[in-house]
């Protein structure tokens, strides 16, 4: 134990360079998920959940609230009660719709260095998204705005390891008509990464689609031939698709863009208390919110998803990153796996404040999501309450957690040069490694250097202020927005664009559909 | 996104019974690693790094301060250099030392069910260890006293996933002829876990196994038979085997108590930078020091180790939790597994105090550990600044991560009854599920219960102080220390124990040796 202490005389060592060293380049845009796979049910328990998910969609039905779907399901071969909306599925119809679900996905962003390969093996990113409030440590807790907003794209667009672009926040000072004018205009002008619509009916998601189009110069087939943006499809659990979300599986299927399907399940809420209950149930509204989307358009891209996490049965207060929460994401990647399709899983926290928990949890949820060989994860960064806050630092102090990630992605060499029997010979008992010629040719780039992690001694650290990693970051995200680094972009397609949006402003814009 | 939030609608559901709840009882004492193990490197590499280390312990051998350690590896078919104090072993001096090295071990604590099984598959966490100083967020940051090693010692009884009573903090007040005492007295009195003896020379681990051995009123077969207590022996990278070292292998090897033989290697300071070259020097290291242990008493308890991360090449300070860190302990693990041993890995943070940085650091060298399949983990809680401090709030905000994954380590049903076909039938669509059957039959027991995590929300917690998590880690260890519940004790040993110390003391003690 104390003799540990001995190799700490290094830590003083002063800079052997005054100036900005080379960076350490590891590519963070395309991951491929190295962490193995871990199984929390056997192959027997998995398909007996699969077996139980498929009688409930044929006994139990599942209630879709919009007509249009109703009749998609009825088309198909379902057994349709329109008196009580309920829709029963037989386990052919699920397979046949199966059947012509894409197994890999290519979706396109502004360029091909941000498009994304999604299938089962690829690893994404997607910051925290969907919450109401923003807080940071300088403005604090405050509903989310327009600002707050644009400036969440901003510091997605700054880190590679965030891959999609989500809608951090709601811009609840923007009008709901014209609300995904603005959304759609942040995204593509502040950013080149794939962006997200909001399945809030047709015609604000046509509007977004034509907005998009138009921006990136595609004709409908160059639109349609991949998916040029997502959304987020969650299912009321248990066992209700409501009326926007059903429309959403349909209007993207039709244009052939991406949904990904995501029950979201708290057990012991609007799932059942057990892990296998739960998942179980969010595997059944999966499978039939993909079979919508074949039945509407086979082939169209859609990936399936879970968010399967517990409440606190004291107080009914979700939680998120708790063992139940890493079991139930084991548990629905051992489901990816049968379907074959790739799938989404979350991350997150309910903590308060940026603090121990809040780094615990979205950490211990992470991994979850991580050995359970989620495609995209979502939610990885900056997620508190519950998601009912994004909070700036968390973002930053997250994203050292998936930079590190995306390090453990890339591979490690382990050839002569790297064991290095030369430079055990250079070195001499007792001695140092600091500056062999081994380490001169490496030390520039063979770490991974961080991002808000402080490793300054006690009295250096005190002396500079005792600032927290949530102070760092802070600085962090604000030097981010003075930088403000905008991608590359055609000055007459935003024009265009914002001549567009004027045009459609003043018609009204297009009222979110419920 | 916008649609998860509406499942939290049940965060605001009252508590449903006044009263205490029977709390849910996992078995923490006796884990299994439940985790996939990941290699970083190809059965061909490790091969390389396993031939490169005995090439070099041929070839540039180690330097062995202590004499007896020079006879003893002399009289096994070593080469030995009186003059350089060096010795170099042949390949098939190691093989032969690593065939009685056991596969197996049971350390014996004060209960049988407080043993440890520690072989290839079992799961073991030590609290952070062997820190120069102490802080709390109410007594601040000060040199480690004899009650803050008093203290932790019963903060590390108290919880159940904390397997091996380490020597927290160095309680520097308490004179160092008497401190091994000191240390015994502690450990035997406020807890029944497997003590730890530091190796600080002959006299004081005799005594400290006598002390030991009388307290359990074993007889010198019975002490022998199976460890009774543990060390942490060091090497001194590159390639050195200091006196006291030495001395602890060949006292603790002699007497049948456990050895965890742990190189500390710093890539880029006292171990080369590449993850590949430190394991190899490690790997040396180690095997040199478990061959002098089979050397002096065939089949004595020895666990293989490392410890190596990697320091930032700008200022020489030392780093933890970082990928290189991550990947050093998957490789170990690979090394572990060539050989067969139980062994030993090590969390850590280099953060100054328990913010994002400090969990996420540990809970990502953990992370590291949990997938590299070690045996002991060791520093998995509690450590801030590289070890040179252990705080009080951060052991109770890792013992949360450390119980979650201690939960994960228990099976999880998956058969009809968690399926839970009937729950489904008994809930409608847009049901609960909060009142059903299923649920009233598991609500007080289906879900870990967290230590300090705060799942109220923003509003409760604002009302409620607006407590971080390290603020709440203050009130738990507090009560710890004032519920004061000690193990079970026979007074008559007690007081010998005493008399004995007294004795010793009058008599002078016995100084470290060094």
């Amino acid at each position: 134990m104390e003799q540990e202490s001995r190799g700490r005389t290094s830590r003083r060592r002063r800079s052997r360079d005054g100036g900005d060293t080379p960076q350490r380049q590891t590519n963070y845009r395309q991951l491929r998920n190295p962490f193995p796979q871990m199984p929390v049910f056997s192959d027997d328990q998995i398909a007996a959940m699969h077996d139980t998910a498929l009688q409930m969609l044929e006994e139990l039905g599942i209630k879709v609230l919009l007509p249009e779907a109703r009749k998609i399901f009825a088309n198909a071969g379902a057994r349709v009660d329109e008196s009580t909306q309920m829709v029963y599925l037989g386990r052919d119809i699920i397979a046949e719709a199966l059947s012509t679900a894409p197994r890999s996905i290519t979706a396109r962003a502004a360029t091909r260095e941000r498009d994304l390969l999604l299938e089962l093996g690829s690893l994404t990113f997607q910051c925290g998204a969907g919450a109401p409030h923003a807080t940071d440590l300088e403005r604090g807790r405050r509903p989310g705005s327009g600002r707050d907003f644009r400036e969440f794209v901003q510091i997605v667009q700054h880190f590679d390891v965030l891959h999609l672009m989500p809608p951090v926040v709601e811009p609840q000072d923007i009008e709901t008509n014209i609300r995904h004018y603005f959304t759609m205009e942040a995204q593509l002008t502040l950013s080149d990464k794939l962006p997200f619509v909001f399945s809030r009916g047709t015609p604000q998601v046509t509007e977004s689609f034509e907005l998009l189009r138009d921006f990136r110069g595609l004709t409908d087939d160059d639109f349609q031939s991949d998916p040029h943006c997502y959304t987020i499809i969650n299912t009321n659990s248990p066992r209700v698709l409501d009326t926007p979300m059903a429309q959403g599986l349909i209007d993207f299927a039709k244009h052939r863009q991406l949904s990904i399907v995501t029950p979201f399940t708290l057990m012991g809420a609007m799932a059942p208390i057990t892990v296998a209950g739960a998942v179980t149930l969010s595997h059944a509204e999966a499978l039939a919110a993909i079979a919508l989307t074949q039945m509407t358009n086979p082939g169209a891209p859609v990936m399936y998803g879970t968010f399967t996490s517990n409440v606190d049965m004291k107080s009914g207060a979700p939680a998120f990153g708790t063992p139940e929460h890493f079991k139930a994401s084991l548990a629905a990647g051992q489901m990816a796996r049968l379907l074959g399709l790739p799938w989404r899983c979350a991350g997150g926290s309910a903590a308060n404040v940026n603090d121990a928990q809040a780094a615990n949890e979205s950490q211990f949820a992470l991994w979850g999501c991580l050995m359970a060989g989620a495609t995209t994860i979502i939610h990885a960064a900056g997620w508190l309450e519950g998601g009912l806050t994004v909070s700036y630092e968390k973002i930053i102090t997250d994203m050292e957690v998936l930079q590190m990630v995306a390090e453990m992605c890339a591979p490690t060499a382990a050839g002569p040069d790297e064991i290095a029997l030369d430079a055990h010979r250079e070195v001499m008992p007792s001695g140092h490694f600091f500056g062999c010629a081994h380490t001169m040719a490496r030390y520039q780039t063979e770490f991974y250097q961080p991002l808000v992690a402080d490793w300054s001694n006690f009295g250096s650290w005190t002396e500079n202020g005792s600032r927290t990693a949530s102070e760092r970051a802070t600085d962090i995200w604000k030097k981010i927005l003075r930088d403000d680094v905008r991608p590359p972009l055609d000055e007459a397609k935003v024009e265009a664009m914002h001549r567009d949006i004027a045009k459609r402003t003043a018609a009204g814009g297009a009222p979110p559909e419920s």
